[in-house]
């Protein structure tokens, strides 16, 4: 069993990209956003229930529609839909975007696939470099097949988490696969301000990615994919910095 | 300059313990959310503008609620209320329940004092291990204090972010500090089910948290609050598996 989940929403080009590819590796159930939850992190409702409802959308397949976050769809398809059955791999997008480098903690397809691979179910979050609606998912397509063809067949091992970014680009222009590391860099940061139709000043988000990436060494994400390769990041959730704890140690007798 | 958030909204009492403390060091700012966004992840704001408000809520101080999640608070403080001024820290919490081990990815909290801390400002999360809103944050603050005190004099060096929880009980019986790894554990989930007013079904999450540390070593944050100390995990936002880069290598040739 294969579950599939983005956070475009369920009517989003690229998940409808993601089930053709993966319904050719068995069964497959869809349990994605009912609205788009860009940058909704690794966001889980507390505060209020959810809804899910069963949608006729992917002919075939079970799907159904979450009124919550990603990583709400993919625990109740886990814990609800899916409840005792095992399942062998969660994948999340094709998302319309990058969730290169640092976008990775911001990303809810990114959160998603991670939320699954904390269950120890082998996750991948697929991403294209292009935020368009009408964005041409082909050439990922042949690179997602492969992925999965790939991890079903030897299996993730340690870890259960792939980041894959995809470059916007005819099949031909794409030079490869790397698996390498997190690219440095951030977003830079600027609002639009303005004044909402009741006279009230509002901050609307807005900024631009920036590397840190100090060469053009192909052993991170956000290089691999300025050189037009597919960036495969195993990734993780322990946050600790390991190598930071003894230089911190002093805290303990302050 | 200090800011502080939180993830439980302006008005929870967790926020007003941090200011106590944290004005004691200097020009202190409050950026919070006017609601509470427990669980928010690092959730931002893309598809609609956030709101600002000033509000007087703590005497002699500069406080904004604003209508985003916890990250968002942070990204408005330094971008827009702060542009350009120097920020020395960022403290989040204190939050009404634990942050420790796999909760610093779903934790507001965590995912505030994270924005600030990729920014490279020295940041700080604090949570106490009780989720009640009248809970008792005296013991707390003075850890609060003595942490804050020695950041400052300090600073944190390479790693920018500590997840700090403190053991819900009286001082005398907390036994100090351990600075340590994330621990490892997972949530059990359950969903309540129930119908609506409307007659649709719902699915409410629930759920236990289970841990994985199969000693009693105070190396990790679960064992290390178990056994009443106060556990500081330096913390970071790189998620790649390094470990397992080499491992997966393969998946270039497929």
């Amino acid at each position: 069993m294969i579950i599939i989940t983005n956070d475009d929403g369920i009517v989003a080009p690229g998940i409808k990209a993601l089930v053709e590819v993966a319904r050719q590796f068995g069964e497959v159930m869809v349990v994605a956003p009912d609205s788009p939850q860009s940058g909704q992190g690794h966001a889980i409702t507390l505060n209020h229930p959810l809804k899910l409802r069963k949608v006729n959308m992917f002919s075939g397949i079970d799907a159904y529609e979450c009124s919550g976050t990603p990583v709400d769809c993919v625990k109740l398809a886990k814990s609800v839909l899916l409840k005792g059955k095992k399942i062998d791999l969660c994948v999340s997008g094709i998302n319309h975007g990058a969730n290169s480098a640092l976008n990775i903690i911001y990303s809810g397809t990114m959160s998603a696939a991670m939320e699954a691979s904390i269950e120890k179910i082998d996750s991948i979050g697929f991403s294209l470099l292009d935020y368009s609606f009408d964005a041409d998912f082909e050439p990922a397509k042949y690179y997602v097949h492969k992925i999965i063809d790939s991890v079903l067949k030897n299996q993730l091992g340690l870890c259960k988490l792939l980041n894959v970014n995809i470059p916007a680009c005819p099949l031909d222009d794409i030079k490869g696969i790397k698996v390498c590391r997190q690219g440095d860099g951030t977003w830079v940061e600027e609002f639009q301000e303005g004044i909402d139709p009741r006279g009230e000043k509002y901050y609307w988000l807005t900024g631009k990615f920036v590397s840190f990436e100090k060469t053009e060494e192909l052993d991170n994400d956000i290089n691999a994919l300025k050189n037009k390769y597919v960036s495969i990041v195993p990734s993780g959730h322990d946050l600790t910095y390991h190598s930071e704890i003894q230089n911190l140690k002093f805290l303990e007798i302050i």
